[in-house]
């Protein structure tokens, strides 16, 4: 098979909250920067208006945004993971990953489907559909967000449909470090793939996030991360790599579907020793 | 509820490759030192006869070696989930964990349900059971047995299923140091449960063993851990700290069984009685 490279960047950035105008700027600034260096750029979680920015949110949301996102995109000629509130069915708002392609054009989206706390549950309605792929350029690309991806099924079916890269936008705060600084790097690992997690950064209200954006490698490795503050990371994704390691590390042929009947709603049964 | 504590201890060691009789009587010197301190302790897999000791391996199993074991925890007051092979159906072997209580009593035995390499494959049945759980003083033990722990949908079956610690012979070895440092993190914070990871340290034939057992938490803190050498680790496990953190961090409640239906393979559901 041919091996299939793709640059991948991440915004890591504070924003401004509830402004999506400034927000869409920094995003354009970001593609301008990145254009010619990068083949794909990944926003945080709700990117365009900020996570934690009260009951304004579904007031914030416009079709518009979109729109904005796709001619960046375009004018850059760079692909854009963008976190965004959405309303694309009536009455239900979404918290989603959309990916835009170099062209504008909308590619796929990812709806959250494990709502995390108050403020995913007063807002969201939960997607339906555990992992979305979009095929981009011979580079299978899933997208989670947040919370979606500390459930390690999430990332193992992204793995068992093919993906090579799980493209996570996120909103990760304190007191939740081990997330980013670990879990992460275990979903890449035990799943041989790629892992592209970008987060906000500063406070927003009573939130504040941990920043630790990260790039891992199929091995674990990280590598490309930011710490704090405002900025990009980096890495090239090697369809190649993934598949000698997931080759290294069987992990995806060697799971026993025919034993994991209790992960899914049909139940399951466990074996009980309880002799004695 | 009532919170239940347990104190458990693990015993890296070299072991004596291909000598059950040094084996067994180190860890009669183990169970001695722990008596009074640790309500259990855990061994290495394939403690008894040691891992890769290469075509001598049937041979050296014998149903004699639990007898001493059973002697052990029984004179020492101490349960002892011990790693040894067992002959336990006609014609097939199997790598075992085998729980045995502080009167002497065989209370549940875990047959390693994901074989490894080479020398798992050459010697031993899988097993057909992912989880297999001991309820022990109040405390729902899980026994899982080395790439058995890798794969996150095991421990998940065994959380769901209410075990509050994973307790996991192992025989880890160069260049896996991650999942000793990193994954084994990950499956207790992601489950909220305790894990007990107890390994060979020192060399055996072409295997390097790279020690760095460990007890870890509910948060994924690392509550005792040994680097290299032979040593054994100790900490308390509280049902109620693990209680508490699954109220803090909902992940099993908060898993989606109902979108998870391509980790399994539509099997069927055994009812499996293990007396011993």
């Amino acid at each position: 098979m041919i091996s299939t490279k793709l640059t991948v960047a991440g915004l890591q950035s504070a924003g401004s909250p509830a402004n999506p105008e400034a927000n869409l700027a920094e995003l354009d600034q970001a593609a301008k920067r990145l254009a010619g260096q990068a083949d794909l750029l990944i926003t945080p979680e709700l990117f365009v208006t900020g996570y934690d920015v009260g009951d304004r949110l579904p007031e914030l949301v416009s079709a518009h945004h979109l729109d904005a996102v796709r001619a960046i995109a375009e004018q850059n000629k760079i692909a854009i993971i963008v976190g965004m509130a959405e309303s694309v069915a009536a009455g239900e708002l979404y918290n989603n990953a959309v990916f835009v392609d170099e062209r504008g054009v909308v590619r796929g989206r990812h709806h959250k489907t494990h709502l995390f706390g108050e403020i995913d549950r007063a807002y969201f309605t939960p997607g339906s559909h555990a992992v979305t792929m979009v095929p981009y350029r011979g580079v299978n690309i899933a997208m989670m967000i947040c919370y979606d991806v500390e459930f390690p099924e999430n990332a193992r079916m992204s793995a068992l449909a093919g993906a090579h890269l799980l493209a996570v936008p996120t909103a990760q705060m304190t007191p939740f470090e081990f997330v980013a600084d670990v879990v992460i790097r275990t979903r890449a690992w035990e799943n041989q793939i790629y892992l592209a997690y970008i987060n906000h950064d500063g406070v927003e209200n009573a939130t504040t996030y941990v920043g630790r954006s990260s790039i891992v490698g199929p091995d674990g490795g990280v590598l490309d991360r930011i710490e704090s503050g405002t900025g990009t990371i980096i890495a090239e994704i090697d369809t190649d790599v993934v598949r000698s390691a997931q080759r290294a590390n069987p992990y995806l042929t060697d799971t026993r579907p025919e034993l994991n009947s209790a992960l899914t709603a049909g139940g399951g049964c466990v074996t009980w020793s309880n002799n004695g």
